[in-house]
């Protein structure tokens, strides 16, 4: 056990899992059990269901067990997914066999008023005694791709699994959890961690951050957040300043307004509050709040890949005027500045680029319509070092006719430097071929100066964060 | 000629073309000629340069004349790229020709100075002298879809051609042009006339405005627009004044920061002028501002398909508790409201879609994650009609496992009650497919509510001018 380093670790990685309620019928039961093994699943599978002594399930034959008592195995995980009432006492059966960590699917707990709330209290006074973790009730439970298990009980040809990577993703709603694993599938964005925790009798948001704060293959966390319980506040902000002082965590926060903060009410119960407190309290914890799904990949993108920079000065690099504009616009309005680059690097940049008259070195850098790779490769490769300058948006119309692919070559080297680089292109079936080269190869591409420029932001908001964060523990010192 | 309703009829639907300084060598003088060859234009093609006698292009053998003269045929249009101080000569040549249209590719002139500066007068008395309209000097001028007529030089294999359909879109920038092309073909959207206008020595907005107004098959007009020439404002907020009065023109505005206005003046020597007055002339003149190609092209798929809606109040339909509370929000932000429905509508909806006690039949209505095709078109079917409801706002999650490729009928038809509709969805491999038939039945769909709603804002701040427009009208008389 020596090498588990917290009791949450059997969520994700357990070497065996007792699937309670699993069942050859379709429906839910048999998708559970089924997407185990089509998520490739390594460890030990034991199906629990009383009504079988076996089945056979996408061609594999199963013993079935009649209780989790009677597998002849210790059991990390046990996902349980049977009619409401009956949770408890196979919850009981759970402790009694020393189950770690149980993960409860079924619906009709607290959500569904008074009764359920009693038959919640009951469970989590169960996971307190016998000392188990408890995920849900009524949720979809734990992703994990790198492991493969798969608690999700959305179809596979519905939802695509995305590939392991640097990703963790916490989400109050289950749709929502299997929407973006499945959005992220077709991004090619990894995805490592995906947990939709439901009613969290047990296990919370701020449980999860500790946990996934010391997970090392975890480089940005995601959280689709509705609201936290009354009193529980505190408790949620610490994780988040603990867990942002480590690796960045972006927050997708839903009830902003009059009428969404109601719906939260009917959705989950939740008390979605004021969302300017929320809002306040986010940003003082490092927390980084994006308005939507669309700002939460493109910021991954970027946290993924780039480093955070250090000032907020951007050269712009663009070959068309007007996309130069626009850029700089978007620049200026996500504060930040679009310096004037020195004289001297204007003629180093002009020399060795061999820049025609009408290129135009100011910044936005205008390498024109005409432009080959390489003009691009002496702009970027001159000022982006230079310290006038703390990262770069590099614009690329790759319409016209002289511009070759080798721009991508060129850009990706320019990581060398170690300050961001962003990408904003117009899309095209050919600009589409080029720019997934650049995602491929660690360089976001976005389709619009506004949203390289913003997830930019994002990151320089944290970097902020966690300079002030750090020149506060140097003058406690 | 009767078939004319214009001058600048010529440019777009010409029965005959000179291309001057068309040449079988690689570059833009052989793109732009063998571009009319691709792009299908079905008219009379003259290649002119005193080079050549003949020459083949393309697998196809042309006559070639010296001179604009020696054609033995009428000229609608001509095409002139050849050294800028050849451009006078050649011009004068197609005067005395009485050609009655000329596109001047050629750079060369204002933008580099004042030697181009004088070019260009003398260019524009020319054009006065003999009466023939022109565009450029320093554009990539017309792309017209439908009869073919492409002046754009940039190589198919680079740019895409759109299919023709109800979208002009009118830009500042050639790049700009070219990459919009690009991005409308591949997402499949219409675009009939694309002009890129450069120095407008003649032709300018408020001529192309006025032109498109009468123009049937032009729907929608796009604009990108970096600024206005010195006392040409009144002139074209004129334009777009009766221009939206008849159909909505959408305007993205560059040069809107400080250091964006700069970078303006050295793009097309355009003053930006203040962002303000520009915006606030915009508006008053019926024109909808957007602030990117993103969000021109979400509002462009909703003006091409959907009526515009008589007032702010959206139904929300969801199968995800959590993208109701997104999209209630993003409604409010917006200014929509999202009103409760009466109990008879919810009664009706509640018995018409059989739904089971946990579906919320409030607005955001809530029809759960288990839910069929059907639950959604009760919703739509009872809501959209009454006269408590504008617009719809339809989410799909279609990684849930029982929905139904169905409900894609089932919005579809929901057109008949003369509404906007509009649906918002998290991507994914199957999602697309799904919201992809949506899109080719003229229903617009967006990766986030928040697109969505912002676009029928857009529609809504157009009809809510209109409106208010006719209402003057009805009072002065």
């Amino acid at each position: 056990m020596s090498e588990y380093r917290s009791q949450l670790d059997y969520f994700f990685n357990p070497r065996t899992i007792a699937v309670i309620g699993a069942s050859p019928k379709h429906g839910i039961n048999r998708a559970i059990f089924s997407n185990f093994l089509k998520s490739g699943y390594k460890g030990k599978l034991y199906p629990v269901n009383p009504k079988y002594d076996e089945f056979e399930i996408d061609g594999r034959k199963f013993k079935v067990y009649k209780s989790v008592k009677d597998i002849p195995d210790e059991i990390d995980l046990a996902v349980i997914s049977v009619r409401a009432p009956l949770v408890p006492a196979v919850a009981e059966e759970c402790g009694q066999k020393g189950v770690k960590t149980v993960i409860v699917i079924s619906g009709g707990f607290k959500e569904i008023g008074p009764q359920g709330a009693e038959r919640e209290k009951k469970l989590k006074e169960i996971a307190k005694k016998y000392g188990f973790r408890l995920i849900g009730p009524n949720c979809v439970g734990v992703l994990d791709t790198r492991t493969g298990v798969d608690t999700f009980f959305l179809p596979h040809e519905r939802m695509a699994r995305p590939k392991p990577g640097g990703v963790a993703f916490i989400s109050q709603s289950g749709a929502f959890a299997g929407a973006i694993s499945d959005a992220a599938a077709m991004e090619n964005i990894g995805l490592e961690k995906v947990i939709s925790y439901g009613n969290k009798a047990d296990v919370d948001d701020a449980d999860l951050l500790e946990y996934l704060k010391d997970d090392d293959n975890i480089k940005v966390i995601a959280i689709y957040l509705e609201g936290i319980e009354p009193g529980e506040g505190p408790r949620f902000m610490k994780a988040l300043r603990e867990t942002s002082l480590v690796k960045p965590v972006i927050i997708v926060k839903a009830g902003k307004s009059k009428r969404g903060t109601a719906a939260v009410a009917s959705h989950t119960g939740s008390l979605a509050g004021s969302y300017e407190i929320y809002r306040a309290a986010i940003r003082q914890a490092g927390g980084i709040e994006v308005r939507d799904f669309q700002e939460m990949f493109d910021t991954i993108k970027l946290l993924l890949t780039q480093p955070l920079p250090k000032g907020n000065r951007v050269l712009i690099v663009t070959n068309g005027g007007g996309f130069g504009v626009m850029s700089t616009d978007a620049a200026e309005f996500e504060g930040f500045e679009v310096p004037e680059l020195s004289e001297e690097l204007q003629a180093k940049m002009r020399e060795v680029g061999k820049y025609p008259e009408i290129v135009i070195t100011h910044n936005p850098v205008d390498v024109i319509g005409d432009t080959d790779a390489w003009r691009y490769k002496a702009a970027i490769d001159t000022a982006l070092p230079s310290d006038e300058i703390d990262a770069a948006l590099v614009n690329l119309l790759m319409q016209v006719p002289n511009l070759g692919e080798e721009v991508v070559d060129y850009i990706v080297e320019a990581k060398r430097f170690n300050k961001p680089i962003v990408v904003a292109y117009i899309p095209g079936v050919f600009a589409n071929k080029v720019v997934k080269r650049l995602d491929e190869q660690g360089v976001p591409t976005y389709p619009t100066p506004e949203r390289a420029l913003r997830a930019l932001r994002n990151a320089l908001d944290y970097a902020n964060w966690l300079s002030r964060m750090r020149s506060k523990v140097t003058t406690n010192v």
